[in-house]
């Protein structure tokens, strides 16, 4: 398999955990955001919104946005699956990925903070506030359903983990304080002395700067 | 099962579709946003975003993020399951469901653009280039993926009907010109030709102003 990614894109980072906990082949294929890589004509034929991560598969086919590259993962590969058998215990956790997903991170992402600066003229201190606003906002619905074990979900590694740890690290470098965040910080902590999260890190990406 | 509901609310909307699709008894319980009881003390013991929709089960637990119920309801009624049995082709309607669940609706909601004019000042013009960018940049890259089926994926009503036309009800209101979106057009006539869609509708809700 052929992950098209991008070091600092949250989304191909998840899927980068992902691929490495379940000990999936693969190579990295770095889409270059900052040089509009992911707008060229050939990019936009893998995937139609020009955005990273994309998934190609052995047999060549595409797939786009990370949630569904994910369940395909889990889909093929049953026996690391990152969901647990109860069907609440599982939705339960598909609903803490579900506001990171669609209401913390797709509203705080590079195109956002680009429009905002470029369209609507804001300030870098209004942008800011902008980004902080819906990180707090998400992140204190994320702390209350959080309890202090050694992942966010118990003992063992969940697709919650996935989503929350390349969140963390975004929200750390805008410099959110995270004080009024303990749990999520303490499954931070842990996720982080994991190889296949430090391995997916945006420092040590091929196509780190 | 109960549903916490908002007639206009587009998320709400796709988990009504789904529960009349698949003839699951409910009952609907209104949340009127306008008046801010999403956000009262008891309705966030429920949904801790104090955001709808927020199913109830027969046991009392809830359950937050129309993405997380619509997966568990699949679970639970395996007979009536939205997404087709091949992993790949399930993941490609995940794809195009994520492209409108992360990337569109989010973006496009209520308390982001109470936002840009409560906060950011922009004034009615500029909300509404904001609304009507985020849609037609999304529909461009969800109609590349429809062809002319009776429905988004084929004859059969899938996951992807059940959050585009939640979607396009909500563009068509906000006045966005579809006429280079034939794909979408098509499937949404015929999707509203279908009772659970039609009962599912804004204007058809007890909440219904």
């Amino acid at each position: 398999m052929k992950l098209y990614s991008y070091y600092r894109s949250s989304a191909a980072y998840r899927v980068r955990i992902a691929l490495n906990l379940k000990q999936i082949e693969h190579t990295i294929e770095p889409v270059n955001l900052l040089k509009k890589e992911h707008k060229s004509a050939d990019y936009l034929t893998k995937h139609p919104q020009g955005l990273v991560p994309c998934l190609e598969t052995d047999d060549g086919q595409y797939l786009a946005q990370s949630g569904a590259i994910l369940s395909y993962l889990d889909t093929l590969y049953p026996s690391s699956i990152l969901l647990p058998p109860d069907p609440f215990q599982a939705a339960k956790i598909q609903s803490f990925v579900d506001m990171i997903a669609c209401d913390i991170h797709p509203i705080c992402n590079l195109r956002i903070l680009n429009y905002l600066t470029e369209v609507l003229k804001v300030d870098p201190q209004q942008k800011l506030a902008w980004y902080n606003h819906w990180i707090v906002v998400g992140f204190e619905a994320l702390e209350s359903m959080l309890e202090t074990t050694k992942y966010s979900f118990g003992d063992q590694i969940t697709l919650a983990d996935v989503y929350l740890i390349p969140q963390v690290y975004n929200a750390l470098r805008f410099e959110v304080d995270m004080t009024s965040f303990p749990n999520i910080m303490h499954t931070y902590k842990n996720c982080n002395q994991v190889d296949a999260f430090i391995k997916a890190a945006p420092e040590n990406q091929i196509d780190t700067i």
